[in-house]
């Protein structure tokens, strides 16, 4: 692997992120409880042997860590957010190496969190340390605001914004939790897409049957929540909820012909990163637009009767889906929720009940890439990788954008360091160690350029 | 609990049953090879001391067990076939006691197994043990075959028929594998089923993807297969498969008027029995009539992406469906696989890969219950009960009944012990203590009756 730089230092930043990285703070699942709780306390101990003053707040779940240097009134403040939760690591079988064990093979990080979001975010703390470490102080404000709940919908976020918004006042905030668009190519996310999740439960038998002996008379729920879910599309692959495209604000010109033209973005980049057969989606846009600037209803999960190996002639008592939607502005998640509970209702076949479990949900976000904040944004990213930055919205969610707009009243920098086979959320994450130097370099050109 | 006769013989034969179910003989699982091993072996010396000359065949998976008594020349020959496997026990936390321990509560026996298909063919076997116990031979030229492969198609049996048809030569064969329509109620059945099964795969992308960074662009996996499933039956339960119902053999009008009056088997009882919110199936025939002679596309199991706790925003790489089709006179298993294969791929969504693994199948089986052998059958029924033999179809399928009828030449009696409440393929799986012992009546009865 090639090192740029003071060999020792980035060996010294590694060994942090790795030591970051050991932790298993998978926030969903509650038998981790205590590994998100240690996370939170290395975090704590790192950003205090920095010289920053720390703060760890407990919430119904899992604690946010807060750090800041000594404010200088008449200087601005940025709050840099990031997340040091991961996502569950299963199928853990097609994992080459340990997820909580991570190794570095071919320049790549690997492990769970390497990306989304402990790599990114360790850049930006690392970022400070530097400039600490060279001139003992920072140029502007700062506040470190990260939580341990990203994963499962920031549920205590917005709570704990709503009570501390004098003490986390703030005129810009800057998050690398999004993706670049090819390795090189700087990205500034100007939006993001929204999400409404929930879980659907059929019932129908009150134990498994045998297949033979009863199937023919009562409702078959696995075969019911695949008739419930397959109504949630057309053939086409629109989304067939009534309403769901009546508030997606359409692409810009601007947008559509900058989009066309941005490397890595193409469609025979996404055929190429996703490995599908072919790709499919939406009829009358590309894949970036697909992704970027449309909404969708995801299958993220699907169950119901045998799992095992071999045959097992049952007719199962009950079946579920895990449904997420990717809202666009102007979509409202609640009212979208809505469409969808409205639209399984009505849908679901004879013979079963129905439940529905709404899970969390965040509003889609676009702001303007040309603000002040933006221009400042793109030139430290121009010097941290001596490149033009693209301007793109942003597949993923992170609904606390929009909060920290609703609540704080300062919009967000998305300084994206995730390349597009990072396989975030799958088995086998990764992470450039280049990326994670040139985040490391991002986050002090930032503090300076905001600092002007 | 009530026990009739000779307690001490019933608490004898108990025991038997108890050692006989202890063995978790789960065919369809290659870790359990060595449990059936263990229960052929134990089968096999409990028929070597009871005197018969015994014999075990090797198959390429697990073995069959042969006893015989010594045949006289000019007598009837009966073959008793039963399966000492038995299904898979998921899901585990669903069984009131250890599926492996059995119990007796409220008079009843709980374990895998307990009626399918241990507990029936134990009686048979023990009704042998009196016989000769009390007469020191049998009035007819008997045959015991039993396979530990009946749950995974008895993939080797009909090979060791071909080779050993001679030997296994007979006029008639008895096997209680089927059902009762109620308590106390002897059932004879003339019909069984028939089956095909296979497992459908669906791949999209080459693993699973962020559903935030990638949803919209790619086929879902998941959604594919809840639409490939929903293809497979009209809205109102109809199966919507080219040609399935071509070959299928209309109700007799005397077994539609015949089958209205069965006590146990009206519709409001398989309500109450499957405690669906509502009875669901093809319109225009009633629940007996949908079970016991009308075909059916069945999921026995649904699969993809993410199954744990919580939410996981993936795309999943992959999904699967398990079928099985419940066929009729006189449809053909393998002209019916080739629809269902066609019809599959014709309704592949696009952007994913299908593929179709063929599992067991066996023909629907249908005979005349007033045969001479038939009519000895309900007089056996008759007299183990003390009540009128009903004369029903039966839902579930003993593929192997039809190849008897191929190699072996000869048909089958079908005398029921199971109960329509007994949860077999399903989690507390039970056998009423007086069944078990009306089994072995049936058996002395069977025997003086064929013999005549």
């Amino acid at each position: 692997m090639a090192h740029s730089g003071n060999i020792r230092a980035v060996s010294t930043d590694l060994e942090d992120l790795f030591a970051f990285l050991r932790f298993p703070s998978i926030s969903t699942d509650s038998r981790h409880a205590g590994d998100v709780k240690a996370c939170a306390t290395w975090l704590l101990e790192k950003l205090d042997a920095m010289g920053l003053r720390t703060e760890l707040h407990e919430t119904p779940k899992h604690p946010l860590v807060i750090a800041r240097n000594t404010h200088v009134a008449g200087r601005r403040t940025l709050l840099i957010y990031g997340h040091y939760d991961v996502q569950p690591v299963d199928p853990l079988e097609l994992w080459t190496s340990d997820p909580f064990q991570p190794e570095i093979r071919d320049g790549l990080i690997w492990a769970r969190g390497a990306t989304d979001n402990k790599g990114q975010m360790l850049a930006h703390v690392l970022g400070v340390e530097k400039l600490l470490r060279e001139n003992n102080e920072l140029p502007l404000n700062l506040i470190f605001l990260f939580e341990g709940e990203e994963e499962i919908g920031s549920p205590n976020l917005a709570p704990f914004l709503q009570e501390n918004c004098d003490a986390l006042r703030c005129d810009v905030i800057a998050i690398s939790d999004t993706g670049m668009v090819a390795p090189g190519i700087p990205t500034f996310g100007y939006g993001l897409r929204g999400i409404a999740c929930c879980e659907v439960t059929l019932r129908g038998p009150k134990g498994d049957l045998h297949s033979g002996l009863f199937g023919g008379a009562v409702a078959n729920p696995a075969a019911a929540i695949a008739r419930l879910v397959a109504s949630l599309h057309h053939a086409d692959g629109r989304v067939a909820i009534n309403g769901f495209y009546d508030q997606v604000r359409p692409l810009e010109t601007w947008e559509r012909e900058m989009w066309s033209r941005i490397p890595g973005a193409g469609d025979a980049d996404f055929l190429k990163v996703t490995g599908s057969p072919t790709l499919f989606g939406e009829p009358g846009y590309s894949s970036a637009e697909r992704t970027w600037a449309r909404p969708t209803a995801e299958v993220n999960g699907i169950g119901g009767g045998y799992q095992g190996e071999g045959s097992k002639t049952v007719l199962p008592a009950e079946a579920f889906v895990k449904l997420s939607l990717r809202l666009v502005p102007d979509q409202c998640p609640e009212m979208i929720m809505q469409q969808v509970e409205a639209h399984l209702r009505q849908h679901c076949p004879p013979g079963v009940e129905i439940e529905i479990d709404n899970g969390h949900y965040g509003a889609p976000y676009i702001t303007d890439p040309n603000s002040k904040y933006g221009l400042a944004a793109q030139a430290a990213l121009r010097a941290a990788f001596d490149a033009q930055p693209v301007l793109i919205r942003e597949g993923g969610s992170i609904p606390i954008v929009q909060t920290f707009r609703d609540i704080l009243g300062a919009d967000t920098l998305l300084l994206g360091l995730a390349l597009p086979d990072a396989q975030i959320h799958a088995p086998n994450e990764n992470f450039p160690v280049e990326n994670f130097e040139a985040g490391i370099r991002l986050n002090q050109k930032l503090l300076e350029e905001l600092a002007r």
